[in-house]
This record gives C-alpha cells, structure tokens and sequence, in this order.
C-alpha cells in the first residue's frame, strides 16, 4: 500500500537549484493579531492600532513583521526541516511589503547549497525561502541552513556547494513601504521619545523585562505558524528525547526578544531586515526570557531625511536577568544564559 | 426567593417531541478561526486561504467544519446535558452549508427519544440538533444521545421510545456546498498529490504526529465554544471527583485527530458527514494524542465527476503511537489507549 | 548614555492637576473578541452575537464592557503603576459609547490626588484615566488609586490632596448608548426568562461554576490588553518574590467573575458602572474562581420603560464554592477565600 503521509526530506532528496512550492497558502486576519499579541504582548503601535499606521502612511495597521516572517518560515517545515536537527542560522532576510489583514501567503525555496558532513550522516541543506502576498509581491525572503539527517548513510552526496553570503544587508537595499513617511510620527503613540538620532554603535539597553514561557503558550504560537516540526508538541516523545522535554520553537524567542525590546527601542517601528540569528541554546516551558540589544550601525537612508536605519544586535537569555549584558566571555563562547543572538535592522524615525 | 441560575435539566424534565431554542446565538469571526487554528495547528487548505479556497468555488475560506460543530454543541449543552455522566454517541451527522466569517449561528433541538434506564437513577435522552445560520440555512444537523440524571428517583418515566437511526449517512445524501468545484483543485496548496482514486476500502494511515494537551488549550477552546460542562473546567472540584483531575472535552479530540489527518487526508478537505462516534475513554492535561484512520468506503457522487466522498474511520489514541494501529482486540475491546472512535465523510477531489 | 528604557514613575514624579497621554493607540477586533471569549467563556448574548445587538438597537455585537476596560486600563500601567505596589481602589467608572471591532482607543489620565504615606516611602497616587475612541468619545472612565514607591525617600512630598469621590454612580448619570432599545429583548437568545423586575435589593444568586486560572490563560490575558505590570509575567523574579509565585491581574478574576455571572444575571446585559471595587486577595495559577452576587438597588431609569438599573455586588471567591455566599464575618473581615469585591450597575430589560 502507498505510503499516504509526508515523511519529509532526507538530505539526499535536495537538488541544488530545486524550487520548493510550499503547501497550504495562509490568509492572514485580525484573528492571528490578536493571538500573536496575545502571546507576545509586544507593544509596537504600528501593530496595534490603525490611526498610528495611518500618520505613517501605512493603510492600517499592518501584520507584525516578525509573524509575518514565521508564517512564511512555517509553510516550509514539512519540506524542509521535519528531518532536520538544527537550524543553524539565517541571512540576508528583507521584509518586502507590508502584510495586511485579508492578504493570502505562500512560500517558495530554493535550494542554493548542499554539503554533506564528514561523518556521512546529516548534511547542511540551503534554501532562500520567498513569502509572497496573492498579487505576487515578496513579503519577506531569506537564506537559512539547516542541518539535516540523510535517510541513508551509503546514498551519494552531491558536490558541495556552499552559497556566498552577505555578512548583513546593505542598509540602501532595505525596502521601504510605499508611502511610508514618518514626517509625523507620533511619539505620544510610539511610546518614546527617542528617535534615530539617539542611538550610537556601542547603545547598549537592557530590555529589564521578562517573560515566562509556558507550554500552552509556544504550543499555540508555533500552531498558529503551522510549524509542525514535531519536538514542540510532544511530551510522550520528548520525554525520551535529548532534552526530556518539548523544546520551543526558537522563533518563539525571537517574538519575545522582539516584543521585550520596545522597552528601550519602540522607535524601530519596522523589522527591515535580519543579518543573521543563531539560536545559541534551546528553551523550554518555565525558562523566563529576558533581553538586551546593543546597536552596531546607524544608517542613513538614501533620500530619506524622515527615516533612519539603526542595525541591532538583540541577545535574548533566560533565567538570568539583562542588568549585566551577558555575552559572549573572552574565549568567544557564549554566556550559558544566552539563547538567542540576532543581528538585524530596524526603521526608525529621524527628527525632522 | 426564586432561583436565578439554571440548574439544567434532568431526565424527567425532558418530553418526547419537545423543540428546545437554546441561548446565546454566536457570530463566528475570523477571530475564532486564528485561536481555533492556534489551538489545532489545523492544515487543511480550504480554511487558511482564501485563495484556495476560492479556487474550489466558495466565496472565501469557511470556518473550519469541526469549529462549526464544536459552536452548534455548545449551544446544546446548559439544556441538554449539564446533568450528563457521559456523551453516548453520535449519528446522522451532516454539515449543511458553509459557514464564513460573519454568520451568525443558533441551534434547536429536538426530542427525539427517551429512555429510562433499569436502575431509575438515570435515563438516556436522545436529540436531534440542529444549527443554523442568520438566514435560516442548515449549517449542521446531528442525533446525539446522552446519559442523564433524574432529580427524582421516583419520578415517573415516559413509554421508552428509542429512535431508529442510520448506520450511516447516505453518501447520496450528503450536501454539496453551491458552487462547490474540485475540477481546479490546486495539490500544491493543498500539501498532496492524492486523490479521491488513491483510496480504497481498507487503506489505513498513520498520521505519525502527536500533540500534548495542555489543561490552558483545553480550557480555552472548550470556553471559546461556550460550552459549559463544568468537568473541563474545575479543578477544585474534580480533584475530589472519579479521575482527579479535570476532563478533556470529547470534541477537543475529534480537533486533535481531524487536525492531525491532515497528514495523509489532506485531499479530505470537507467534512461532510459524521456517522457514529464514541469516546472510548477520557483524556487529561498531559496525554499525547495520536490517530489513526481506516477508509472504510469510497463512493462516487450523483453527477460529480470531481468529487467522490471517502468514509472514513479515524482512531485517536493516547500516550502511544499509532504506528501499529492500536484497535479493538479479539474480543472487542478497545485497546487501552484508545480515546476516540469516529466514522465519518469528507469529500475528496477526483482526478480530472 | 543615556537610559533608553521606561523605568515607570515613583511616587514624586506625579503633579496634581497633570494629564498623561498614555502610549500605544489599539485598534480593537474580532480577533480580540474571539480571544477574550475564549479566556473567559462569558456567555453574554449582546456581545456573542450581532443578531441579537441589533435586536437591541447596536449596530453589531458591541466589544465586552470588561475588556474595554482593561485595554483601557492596560494604556495606563507605563506610566501610572509600573513602580506600584498595589491597586487600592476604583471608583466613579461609567462605560461610555460602545466599542466595536475597528475602534481604535487611547487613554489619557489626570492626576486627582496625591498623599504621602506616613513611613515617608510610598504614597497615594489618585488619577481619573479617560478612554476614548478614534471620535475622541468617551468610552469609558474612572478613578483609580494606587499605592506607589518613591524612588528617594527623602523627596519633598507635595500637600495631601485626596478627592471627593461618589460612593457610587447616580443611576441617573449612567450612559445609555445611542439607540439603544430593549423592548425588542430576545429572552431565548438571552438564555434567561428573568428581567429587571424579578431582583430585588437583597437578592443573592451564587453563581455555582467554578473556573481554575492557568498561568497561560491570565498571562495570555493580560498580555493581550498590553498591562506589562512585571508580577504577572517573570516567575524567575517573582520565586524570590512575597508569593514565590506569579501573581493573576486583578482584572482577570473581574473578567472571571462577570462571565460566571451570565448564570444568574444574563439580563444585566450592559456594565454601565463600577461604584468601587477591591481586589481582596491575590490569586495565583492553580486557583478556581468562584462568585456569588448580591442586588443592592434597582434603579428606574429617568424616561426609560424598556430598561431599569441594577446595582451589583459581586464577590469572587476562591478553591471554595459560593453556595453559602463567603463574605465578611461579624468583625467586617473579608473571608480568606475572597478575591474580588465588586459593586457595579448593570442595565437590564423591563417587562413591557
């Protein structure tokens, strides 16, 4: 009898220049807002409330980006990573155009590396995944590897191909919104009166909150994503696992790092871009997540005398408040509080 | 003082023929569709786009057919069953016409049949429940009974009238939504290649996936149909009772293993019909479900040549894998881990 | 550098007579609809169902009167009681127009009073905080005191000044919203045969249900209306803290208490008042919330046959059911399983 269930793909089953359609287009509504906000509590007014989108040019208030981003992540789980044992990082992702409630994405990869492992076992697979709205426009794409079990140790692996990567986005290639204009930003709104100009290289904001995860809770946002990779779900499985319980979803940290962060940087309205993330150790239900960000650019936008670019490194980590920054030590590894270390760009305001 | 709150009814106040309007009507909105995905993890193209689901002719996608029973049910429940030990069983269940965001449903039921049992401390009441739209329309219709309590002992019994009721619904009868075409069914959207034709009477399917129930996701989504057996809800008080410990709602498993056949049935795409269905054993907080299904018929519909209807048997069991497809054994009895048993119809595309 | 964060204000950092624009503008949906009914299973037909509000002359199914408040309420915790270590009353609320999905509110607070603690490290902060829609109408208000840190205690303390404030709402000065009409009451939507005259002062209903909060639900709820009050969120902080535990808003158990109200008071279909209210003890995750109410007043309204007022009290109760109505004991002490004291009018149909 046919085998009726995906099973996913093995290393082996990736050809270098493959286009993946990912199934199960998603319309996004005002139903998955509110449950992201639920779940986050991020407070960027952008994302909250319609007459502040508007002042900035926007029709509504449009789809958090960083949902937007684990929708288009979600719908390639079942042709990615459902044999996958790590994701082990993300580039050159752009958010393209703003999503609004009603608009309907789906996602495409290709597949631009393959390396087999030495131990012949796993392999890195590449893909640049591309959400697009239902009239085709790009509403984020970016590059992630993934390592990735091989069904069978003996099968050939093709030559390696590793893509270049830029080191981060050109802060000129981030792309704005349409009819953006934060002329009138509001910063009664905003919650702020910071702007662009009040960061430096070398800022560093302790975010002072933080946020206990609970099962329920990754549980329901990773389903609201339809990331069904399986060791966020189950307890009779994991409970035999590595880590004897269920992990969550590392874009889950991420939400709250993003969410934590508009203590301190509310003036980032916008997610442009993400240099690069690494998900440093996992997390589980109970951890608390508290994060800190430090910025590492400032970048004028060509044209712009409205909008700057600040590039930000957010560091999220747990059970161990942010007062103290911790980082990486002088042998370079990571504090074992850290969890998350994402490098990214955020739009935000000049004062004109 | 006269009593204000409803105490519901028991066995002896039920009457045969009786039409019982229940409360609170309930506007369905994309709201409950985001937060009953968030509480599935659901991937049945035809509710998360509307694209998709616009392809197969409807207007746009319609709440999920599982969600709309859940909201028809919870109606039901502070007339019907308040005093229930135990849902009995279902048949003759059809799904009318489709539900969209903005429909206002309401339910009747009807009496159907009454049945004291031998002890006089219980009956079994059966009723056929009917949910509608604003517009008057059919969205699902089902018999149910259920195990009462009589407040009286002593109380004098109706002549047992016990409804005759179908072993099946027949597919012939089974409601096609208007303008519902599958000649355009879009497989990448829908995550299979498989059709209608790939299924044959005792083809069986592990859906591999197991999702933990949390006591929040629950609770949750058993408030979010209004329904309001207190088992599901008060620890306080079912810590002294027969399990310890709060009860799964029944229908949150039918959810669970509807939403984990996607992998497998995703060309099931609407539910059309619900023959029988028994919950073999309670579920907790804490238990992984699983499922199983076993196509038990294909049949052809009158005129469609795009659309064939599967009968389908679906097993969810608890804490243990459905690789090996845990059943009945030889002397028919469930298998321990079994919680749910449900016979039903989903239309499936047919090769064109 | 400067400091980027919030750190909330202390107790010398209010002046009498100043106005708060509070940050973060939202846009209310049926998304947060939907996940508000699913938190609390309230079971208000008014606000389940846009049939039966337009039945009573709203335009569609009004936002829940609760969950205006606390998005209200949440716009004010930044900047009124991030440093506070208690909420100590509310008074003189009145629900102004109703909310529908696409309103956009923000909060704007006056500082009404001022009083030093004679131990010199907290004081009484008295603020009338006004909600308004994207109209500038007012949707609700109310007077809330809180008992709040100084950063220094040796700060100069401005004169005492506390407020005269009502000890309850005049009937009179409820707002009745626009077109508003109950002759056309649908006793079956509602799910109650009961009206305005059948409760008389005196009147006591015990509400029987019992619902048990999880640290998923309260915080779900909470991070939903944007209240970023740190106990309710940071078990890492708070296992070191008075409770060793997180501790549930406040507004959750009012949330609780009114939709466990539906059995018993489903007439008092609007909140149109809160005379006062005191949350009398915490709760924690793990804790069933019970509530019984007591009538205090009926009221005529001036002109109006389709609808009378009743003033409430309802007093939640925890890990104890209400039956026999725990309250204060002979000596005014509250009884320990009492968690919410809440006196507030309600409008209800008239027979006509």
């Amino acid at each position: 009898m046919t085998c009726m269930t995906d099973p996913g793909r093995f290393f082996e089953d990736f050809r270098l220049g493959e286009r993946i359609r990912h199934a199960v287009p998603r319309t996004l509504t005002t139903g998955d807002a509110a449950l992201y906000l639920g779940l986050t509590g991020s407070r960027f007014a952008l994302h909250c409330a319609d007459s502040f989108a508007r002042t900035l040019g926007y029709r509504q208030a449009p789809i958090d980006d960083v949902l937007v981003f684990h929708i288009v992540f979600g719908r390639t789980v079942p042709d990615i990573s459902l044999n996958a044992i790590a994701n082990l990082g993300y580039a050159e992702c752009r958010f393209g155009v703003p999503v609004y409630p009603g608009d309907t994405l789906a996602t495409v990869s290709e597949v631009i590396g393959l390396k087999e492992n030495s131990n012949r076992e796993t392999g890195i697979v590449y893909v640049r995944s591309t959400g697009t709205n239902q009239d085709g426009e790009t509403v984020v794409d970016y590059v992630r590897w993934v390592l990735v079990r091989k069904r069978d140790r003996n099968a050939a692996a093709p030559d390696p191909v590793v893509p270049k990567l830029a080191e981060f986005v050109a802060p000129a290639s981030l792309i704005l919104p349409e009819g953006l204009d934060a002329a009138r930003w509001d910063e009664v709104g905003a919650g702020t009166a910071k702007r662009w100009e009040d960061y430096e290289p070398g800022t560093r904001i302790d975010h002072v909150d933080g946020m206990t995860i609970e099962d329920a809770c990754h549980m329901t946002a990773t389903r609201l994503y339809q990331n069904n990779a399986r060791v966020h779900f189950n307890r009779h499985v994991e409970a035999q696992g590595r880590f004897g319980k269920r992990i969550v979803y590392g874009g889950h940290i991420v939400s709250l790092a993003r969410a934590l962060s508009a203590n301190g940087l509310a003036a980032g309205f916008r997610l442009a871009g993400i240099n690069g993330g690494r998900h440093v150790n996992p997390s589980f239900a109970g951890d608390t997540i508290y994060a800190w960000s430090e910025v590492l650019a400032c970048a004028e936008l060509p044209g712009r005398g409205d909008l700057g670019a600040l590039r930000v490194r957010s560091v999220a980590c747990k059970n161990r408040a942010a007062v103290d920054f911790p980082d990486r030590n002088a042998a370079g590894e990571a504090d074992p509080s850290v969890v998350l270390d994402l490098d990214y760009w955020v739009l935000a305001p000049r004062r004109v």
